[in-house]
Parts: C-alpha cells; sequence; structure tokens
C-alpha cells in the first residue's frame, strides 16, 4: 500500500475561499493554517473505514512514535485542545481532593476560563514569577499543609515549556523542578504546547528536559506547530498517573474519526517536521528581535528563546502598527505586546515588520 | 479569490498509509473517513493567517448559512464533538441546579461516560422508551416536583433526532414535546447527532422539525456525516440560552483555528452535500433492511427510519459474521446487533453483507 | 403547653418558644427533636474549650465506640447530614470516573437535589425495584460495560438500610449483594441513615448486617434516631476507601465544634439509647399497621419492617386526615401515603391516629 | 470540675464528660463551647413535632428578626458552617463561567480545601493585601477581561469582615468596594463569619456597612459567636441572587431539624447577645494587645480591631507558651502567632496569658 496514490480532495467544494492566503502578521501561531504536509497526511489516512475512538492503525502507531521520543514507558493519548491536554493530565495525577502549584502566568492559571477548576474540580496555586519559570524556591511558597484537610492537596507542579512569556526552562533547571516535587511527594505536570520550540532551543533531544528530568506527564502541542488541530497527552511516568481512557473521554477529548488526529502527529514526529518548523518560528523570533533591539524607544523585555518576542514600545506607535500588521498588547498596563512567529513566517515578514516597528517609531509615540 | 487555486496537499509527508482505504464495514458512520468535498474545504480555507478562537471569516459567515436552515434568530457555535456539543448546550439552558429529561436510551445517559454530570454537574432523569422517542406521557414521568429543592429542578427536556435507535419523530411528535415542555416551563434541547438522516428521511427542510417545532437548542452533527471533525451548538431560542461563549470555552470545545472546523460545515450546508450524503446512507440502510428482512431466522427490531437497522439473528451467525464485516452488537443479552451505513457505503457494500449474512444464516446459528 | 421539658432551660434566653411541644404527626421521624439524654449530653460536652475540627476527646472517643459496634477496622467521621455522609462517602470509593448502582427509590436518586452528581460528580445507573431492595440480579442490569470509557465506570452498589419503604434486607441478602459486587470489583455503600430501626428490626448487632456482612462504607444516621444533628461516615473496609478528611472538608461537613456532634452519637451508643429509641419507633409503626389493617378501603402496600407504613387509602380521606394528622403522600399518582412515627410517638398518638383513620373512613372516599 | 453547668442535663445520658470546663486557650473561637443562653434556646425549642426543613416557625421567625437587623429584603437561609454559607452564597451570584475577587488571605481561598472551586465550579482571583483588606484599586488587578472568554469571568468580589487578619473595614471603606464593584457590574459577598465582632468594633448597627454600604449578599457567622453550629446565607439583594433553596439543597446545606439551627440565632439576635459576647471578646483582645506590646521582643503585626491579636515574637519563645496554653502559628515563615479570644474568655484569662508571655520572654527566645 506504501505507494497508493492519495486520496485527493474532490474536485469541487461548495465552500468559498474568503480569505487571502498571502496575508501572515504576528498575533499567533494560531492564526497560522495547517503544514502542506501535514494536510497530505490527512489525505493519506481516508478512505475507508478505520476502528473509532482510537482503535485505528494509526493510533496505534503513535504509542510506537512517541516512545521513540519520549521512552519506552510513554502512553500517548490524543485529544482536541491545550486546555483539554492540560485539563485531562492534571486530573490523571491528583486525587478529587488535589491542588496544583503553577506559575501565576501558566496557561492554565490565565487563560482556560476556569476549565481546571470547573472540569477538573482542581484548586490552582498559583506563584507570581519573574519570567513564567517556576523554581524550588518559588514551589516552596504553595508547597505546605500536605497533611492539612482545611487546604487543598498540594499534588501536581505544573511548568509550562517554552513558558508563555517565550523563557524557557534548561533541563537541568526542569530537573530540579522535578526532584523538588518529587522529594515533597508531588508529579510534575507540562505543559508542552510549544514543546518543540523548546528542544529546538535546547538543542537537545525532547526525552532530555521531559522524561531524563523526571517529568511525569505532559501536554504535547500540535496545533501551535502547524497542525490543523491536535494535542497529545503523554504520560511518561505510568505510575503516577490513573484512568486517562475515562478521563479523556468524561472530558470530552476523545475524538471519533481519531486516525486523523493522529496522522498529523505522524506527519510531526515521523521525521524532522516538529523540528523544522519549530527551528524556523524560533529563527524567525531571533531575526525579529535582533531587528528591533537597536531601535530607539523599543525595549525588548524577555529572553527571546521560542518563537515570541515581548517588547515595550509607545501605546501609540503599536496602536499604528496593529493597522498594519495583527498582534496583542500582552499587557494593557504597561503597553508590552507579543509577537509571535510561525512555521509559516517569512524571512521578508520578519523585514517588513521591523522596517514598519521602526517607521511608526520614526511618527513618534 | 474566488478561482484562485487550492492550496494543495504537500508532495509528501513522512507519514505513511497504513489501511487499506477498500475496505468498509457496517460498525459505525464513525468509521467512515472525510467526504473527498469537505477535505477540499480543508485545503481551500488553509494558507495565511486567521484570526484565531472563532473570529475568522469561515465562522463568521457560518452565522449566515445556519440561519437559511434555522431561521434568522439562530447563533451557532462550533465545537470539537458530539459530547461537547451536548454538555455545552445543556449548561446553556439549566441553572446549576437542574435536571434533564432524556430517553434512557440517549447518548447523553448511555454513551458520554457521565460528563453531563461530572462537567455540567446536570442531574439527568431517564424514562425508559421502546423506541428511543419520549412523548408528553413519557415526559410526565420524570416532569414533577418543579418547586421541591428536595429534586434537581427539571429544566429541559433532551430528545434526539434521528434516535439511538435509528427511529425518527415526525415533526408533530417534536411540537407536541416543545409544547409540553414549554407549559411545563422546560427549555427542549435536541441531540442532532444524525439531524442530517432525519430531514433526509422525512423530506422536509431542517428547520421544519426543529425551529418550526419549538426546539430552544440543538447539537447539529458533522462528523458522522463526512466531516473529520466538528459539530455545533445552535442556538435556535437565544431567549432560552446564555453563556455560550464562555461555557464552550470552559467546557474545553473551542478549537483555535476554528477556520478549519467551520469550511466543513460550510462545505455540508453551502450546497446539498449535508442531505446528499444522508439521503445516500439512509438510502443503504434501507436497501439492507429489504435485503435481509425475508431471511428466515433475522428479525428487523426497529423501523428503519435513518441509516440504522437494528436486528436479531442467532448469536454464533453474527460472530462468524463479525469475521467478515466489522459491527457491533447492541444489546449483549439480547443478541441484538445494530447494522450502520455511512456517506460511503455502496450498493455493493450491502448487497455483498446481505448475501454473507444469508450466506452464514444457512450454515447455521 | 404540656408538661415541663426534661432538660431545664438556662436562667434566661431570649429566644422565645414558638410551638406546641405537644403534638406529634406521621409526617417525618425528622419532625421530632432531640431525645432529653442527647440534650443532656450536649450541656455535659459544653464549657471550656477543646480542640475544634475533631481532634477533641470526645470525637476521639467515638473511633473506639464505633469500633465496638462495626469491628476493629472500623473508622468514623462525623458530618452534619444525611446527604452530606452519603455524598462524602461515596466519593471515598470512586475514582472520578465512577458510577454508582443504586435502586431508583434511593434516597440518593431522589431526595439529594443532584448532589451525588454535582458535588461528587457521579453518574447514578438506578435501578427499578419492587421493594427497594437490590439484589445481585437487579445490580446486574447496570453492572456491565467495566472496560468500556464509554460509560461511566460502576465502583460501587449503594443500597439503603431500612429501605426508604420502609422494608429490610436480612443479614444473608445484604451479604449476597455485597459478594456480588465484590466479585465484579464493586465497594459496597450502605446508606444507614435508619440503620438502627434495621438492628432492632433484625434483633440483631448492627455488625451482623454490615460489616459481617461485607459492607464496605456506610453512613451511620443519627438525625431520624433522637439526635439534634448529626449522622457519621464509617470506613468499615479501610483498603476500599481513601481521602475521608479532605473529602468531608471540601464536601462541606466539617463541624468546627465537633464535640457536640460527637457527644451525640456517645449519647445514643454507649448504651442502648440508640436500640431502645429504633425498637420504639418500629413498635408504634407496627402497632399502626395492626391498626389499620383491617379498615375496610386501606391496604397497607409494604412490609412493615421499621417505623414507617405505606398505606393506599381514598385521596379524600387522606386530605381529611392531613387537617389533623401531618403525613404526606408518597406517590401522587397512586394516592399512596407515608406514616413515619419516631422515637417520641406514643401509644396513645398511634390509637388516636387510627381512630381518625377509621373515621374519616366511615365519611366516605 | 468547676461549678455546675447553667443547663441541667436530663435526668440521665450514657454519655461522659471528657474534658475540663475550667480550661480554655487563645487558639479559636471555634475551642469555646456553646453561650448558656444559646443551649437554653436548644431547649424551648425541644419537644414535639415541628415542620422539617425550614418550614418550621422558629426558621420562619427568623425572617422577621434578620429582616429587623438587614432591611426588609433581606432573607435569611441557615446553613451549617462557613464554608457551606461561602459557598452557598457565591453561586447565587454567580453562573457556571463566574469568578471571585477576593483577598489572598480569604478564607475561600486558603481554609476550605477548595470548596469554591470543587463544589461552586468557580474561579478565584486573589489579590495580594497587606492587612486582608480590598480596595478599588487591589480589586482592579483582578477586574479585567469581562469580555474574554478565555478568562473566568469576574462577577463578584468578595470580602471579609473582620478579616481573617483581625483588622476591620470601616463602612465608608466597605461602600468605596460596593459602588467599585457595582459600576464593573459585579455584585458584592462579604464573609461575615465575625460580623458581630465588626458591629462591635465598630460600634455601629450590622446594616451600616452591609445593607447600606451596598453589600449583596453575605455569609453571617453564629458558630463562632457562641453558637453550638450554624451560619446564615443572607440575601440583602434579592435581584442579584437566586436559586438559594437549590443551591442549599444542593450544596449539602439543608438541616432537616432546621427549628434547631434558627432557635439559636433567635438568642442571639432578638435580644443583645450577638453584640455582648462579641463587645467582650473584642475587648478581651484589646486588652490581650495592651498587656503585651510593651514587652520587649513582642510585636503586635495587625491593628487590634476584633477578637484576634497577631503578634511575632521568638519562636522557641512561643514553642516553651504553647505547652501552656493552645494557640497557633500563623505563619511559620516568619513566626507570627495568633491569638484568639472568646466570648468565655475571662479578664483572668487574659492576664494569666499575658504574664506568661512575659516570663518565658524573660527565660529567652
Amino acid at each position: 500500500m506504501a505507494d497508493a496514490p492519495l486520496v485527493t480532495p474532490g474536485p469541487t467544494t461548495d465552500a468559498v475561499r474568503r480569505h487571502d492566503p498571502g496575508v501572515r502578521g504576528f498575533a499567533s501561531d494560531n492564526y497560522a493554517g495547517v503544514h502542506p504536509e501535514v494536510l497530505a497526511a490527512l489525505a493519506l489516512a481516508n478512505g475507508g473505514h478505520q476502528v473509532s475512538y482510537g482503535a485505528d492503525e494509526y493510533t496505534g502507531h503513535l504509542q510506537e512514535l512517541f516512545r521513540r521520543h519520549f521512552g519506552p514507558a510513554a502512553e500517548v493519548f490524543p485529544v482536541f485542545n491545550g486546555t483539554g491536554a492540560n485539563v485531562t493530565a492534571l486530573q490523571a495525577v491528583t486525587e478529587r481532593w488535589g491542588a496544583v502549584i503553577c506559575a501565576e502566568s501558566a496557561h492554565i492559571n490565565v487563560d482556560e476560563c476556569g476549565a481546571p477548576e470547573r472540569v477538573g474540580g482542581l484548586k490552582l496555586l498559583p506563584v507570581p514569577t519573574p519570567d513564567g519559570k517556576l523554581t524550588p524556591e518559588l514551589i516552596d511558597r504553595q508547597a505546605y499543609g500536605f497533611d492539612d484537610e482545611h487546604r487543598a492537596h498540594p499534588e501536581v507542579v505544573s511548568i509550562t515549556q517554552t513558558t508563555e512569556l517565550g523563557t524557557c526552562y534548561t533541563p537541568a533547571e526542569i530537573r530540579a523542578v522535578c526532584d523538588h516535587a518529587h522529594q515533597l511527594g508531588m508529579a510534575v505536570h507540562l505543559d508542552g504546547a510549544r514543546l518543540a520550540n523548546a528542544a529546538a532551543s535546547l538543542d537537545v533531544p525532547l526525552a532530555e528536559f521531559t522524561t531524563d528530568a523526571g517529568v511525569d506527564i505532559l501536554s504535547f502541542g500540535g496545533t501551535k506547530n502547524g497542525l490543523l488541530l491536535g494535542e497529545c497527552v503523554v504520560v511518561i511516568n505510568p505510575e503516577r498517573a490513573r484512568g486517562l481512557l475515562h478521563l479523556r473521554k468524561l472530558s470530552m477529548q476523545l475524538a471519533s474519526k481519531m486516525r486523523f488526529v493522529s496522522v498529523q502527529f505522524e506527519a510531526l514526529l515521523a521525521g524532522d517536521l516538529w523540528l523544522r518548523s519549530a527551528r524556523h518560528a524560533n529563527a524567525m523570533a531571533r531575526r525579529l528581535e535582533q531587528a528591533v533591539r537597536d531601535i530607539d524607544g523599543v525595549r525588548v523585555t524577555q529572553q527571546v528563546r521560542s518563537n515570541a518576542v515581548f517588547a515595550v514600545l509607545p501605546r501609540e506607535v503599536s496602536e499604528r502598527l496593529q493597522k498594519r500588521y495583527r498582534f496583542y498588547f500582552w499587557d494593557e498596563s504597561t503597553g508590552e505586546v507579543r509577537w509571535m512567529c510561525a512555521f509559516d513566517t517569512t524571512e521578508a515578514d520578519v523585514d517588513g515588520f521591523a522596517a514598519a516597528v521602526a517607521e511608526e517609531m520614526r511618527n513618534g509615540g
């Protein structure tokens, strides 16, 4: 079958193209579309009948593929989106009375509309951080009261790699977090919505800062790295996690035609697409940083270790820029903005945007 | 842009075809893949950047498209899957103390792993039915205690069209349910995972047995009708429902690259693909019923009004058949089986399967 | 207002007596007040400071007391009310994805406003029964799908003793339920809001139909047996239950001044008050049954095995009777009524009520 | 064992006195017992039958009594404990997607084992404060994103009076919080576990800093002010709150023999017992502060505006003191301790304790 022709898209569709595929911005890696190789994989997996709900050939193969990256004990559970991956994973490593220590800036704390609390029944114990990264010392600010029934029980530390601020833990930093959490009897969850960007940034294999560093369970992101849709819960330490099949289903994250989620991850991980795309996005962010950091009045606020550039510049300048390129304010109170690059950001995009920044700065703030 | 070329799948992918696209069975309409026109629509919507989380052009257009089918007040909220659609919709029409009257055989009661209870905090009040259909009289078996704080408050009646048993409400039957529910102060939710099959079976527009019959909110199914993935919550009566945006998000059903969910529904609903596919699947089920109903020892147990055939035959015969074609036992205790047809079931598939049934029956049970 | 209270009020209070302590009815054992010996115990435990939240001397002693009744492994956790006891206990023996098999008439299913679903996130799997009692055969109607993630996982069977219909399991019947549940990997919870009435009815020690029969966890009722307020979760099999301290707290069932809950149970269980009161209430119900069962037109519908009499009589007769004595309709559709006796029901109360029934029957229905 | 109890025990009880009623400490106002006038009220309400679940005469009268204190629109719902009052109240003023802005030190955030999250499904948005008090400026740190479905929707500000740190809002400060919250479309909940202490401290009627200041709903504490057990949810603004009856029941806070909760509040509020007891406890705390504040090495850390004294002194001194008097460390990291007074704290208790502090300080730290 290997050389059988792809199932090609139909000659026609009643849907109409409603956007200009030549327009790109710096708002989010979620604004980008689907990598052509991923779209090809969807067509490849199409046709005929495959068992639904994960008993298909593609999902079966995924187990092997993830073990190649995360070690022989890894178990993978594809889900729909990042919130779904995080909340499913966190439930799997906590009791009903469990609490989650996380950075105040964590996606689970600020961007999931209370899903961890509402769907998971979990209490979050947030810690302010300068750069989105937890340390043993910062964890200790919430890691107490293990025997106190008046306090939700701290059972898991959740970290994000790369962080919501575009920074990146070293493998040693993650190991320190894991060792500390484990000593206190807690598990470690890693929100890896941009895990590929971290591997690209660190230039090490995925296992080096996950499995080998002691992470127990993680959310592996696909959507921000060129998939149409799809994330995976990866259980690295099966002794720490339980009930994944039921939890995924009751958390409403079980895809019926799962082959189409799984084959996208195969397209990503079987070769080096995951790394190529992440490296490219990271490189574009670095290019952008280099292009703007010497512009007078622009201050880059976080180390650029993935595909994000955080910067402060005059609000009026940003507002004029937003009329030319899409991007978001990160902190309304300080005027900090976030510029994201994606797998499809081009050098010309970056250069054009940097030129626009320079131009609008010259026009005054 | 209308005649611009499709963004074609890449020339290559590291994924490998792992299944035989020529093999089909009768296990589930979820076993089928993606309709080629839908795959074409995915490619069409690809390329460039589009605002994420539903503010894209495709999702914007979807509002208009659904209003064409469900009336000018309709509001549509694409989600990932059927459980997600049902639980999001039910939360939108209930208070925290609300309960849901449904058929005992309802998907929300038997196939969602308790998600309505766990995620929605909802108590289900199930009623046994002979054919999966509620009536005012059956509703009354649970519609009481509206002023009794000891009882979860009955606030919504949930019906399924077509039902889990392949039967189909007439528009008048749905109207009777809605009138009764409304008189008692309750809203009506319709689980329309196979709503297209119902329209095809009744040969009437979608609105005739939803909007015009008094339904307040519904789950509109796409996955079982040839989409890669996607369902929609459709609010028909906005005075009855609230909080959909937040509820979809906290129920972990908000797709970031929503354009790719929405464009599939455009492919389905802009022309007649939804109806063509549903009519075909229904016709295949009728063909199958006609082919097997005169086989001695085979008893069809429910009216065939959609794409499902329910039948009782000797267990040994079924087990031999399962080695040749995939399908499920519906009721282990009675040996009842369910045979599902899909948009891609062929006449040859049906004829071959019916011949196999006849042959295995001759071989003895 | 009748005779002086047994417990002398303090020198003064600004509260005013607002009821006639000489009036009693047959509505509920919850309508009765506090047994004088229990009120005496409250005064006894008063004065000075005691550690709050259960680390007091009275709660400490309760452990020993319950072990005397339920065996050396028993652990007791006082809570506020029956719903609190049931939902706390059920959470302790289930995972997040667990389901509870129970009789359709179970208090957890019909009288707790969905608290098991809302607070516990539990799906109930109800089974219709003729007399409120489950059997292995009835359990099997819901005990399936243990490996099916689409179904909430059946993890516990919950029975009620005495049942909501006033019937009583024999020790052998409970053993059969427990053996069957355990064989299927499920735990057994017993809702013992009227456990004392069962012991009185069976004339055996409490352990004989709980611990010795295989029950894993139970709710032990105090309120209906003469306490001001108070129930206990009793863990009989600690290997099956976990997290009770945290679960009680997060279920909002942790009393700060717990000594006053615990000392009531000491008053009840240190001697024979629990049994005296239950025997008396049961005897009053039997006396009532004997007095009414030969009245033409009155039909007692359930075996009288505790302190409840269920009967059908003409609705008009019941409505006239309700103007003279408080009691409830049990089933509005059939006109079935429930007459409850309490620790303080007198023979004169029963005889007077039976005479009223006879008189109103003579006046026609 | 000290002098005879004010309420004479009944003729007999099998319970045994297990504590020395002459021993008191400074650990918590929850360590104290029941005020004799309250115990008298329990006896008064005993005897005969009263309708259960709140339809009794005592609970009926409570409505009038609370309106006297909180204005003619007030509605009162007795519950078991403070966590129950808070979580029931917060649910009544929020949608399923609601969030609660509160001080980081709030009881709901640190002492309720995640019940707001688990039972209420609520996300808390905590704000660090120096003294446990919110201000409009502090509220603004979390009051944003009202239109952003990615953020749990800020719907209510919860303040505590007196605060967990023993400080007290002025009526003007509460009005400023309420005005600000209302302008932003949010309701205001007040956790009044020690509301009587606030009235005593401010020397104003209860309404002046609740109803008149704009509070919408509050938890009114009884347990810490001499009740056996009991708190009330008080709806001040019925337009803001809904579903209280069902919410109380499903939150497992509905007492069956409610007359005994309600009559305690009558004993408290019909005359001035609530104020006498609170004034006394506050006075004892001030006496303690005055006695220790000039001891070298002892630093009182918060204004003493209720019945609590917070102080820092050498840890070794505190540990020696704890062998003589019960009290708690408030902050293990700084060695801060909390000393609580209750309605039954005597001047001799305070003087003896202050002398012990002085003595142990002299013995070195």
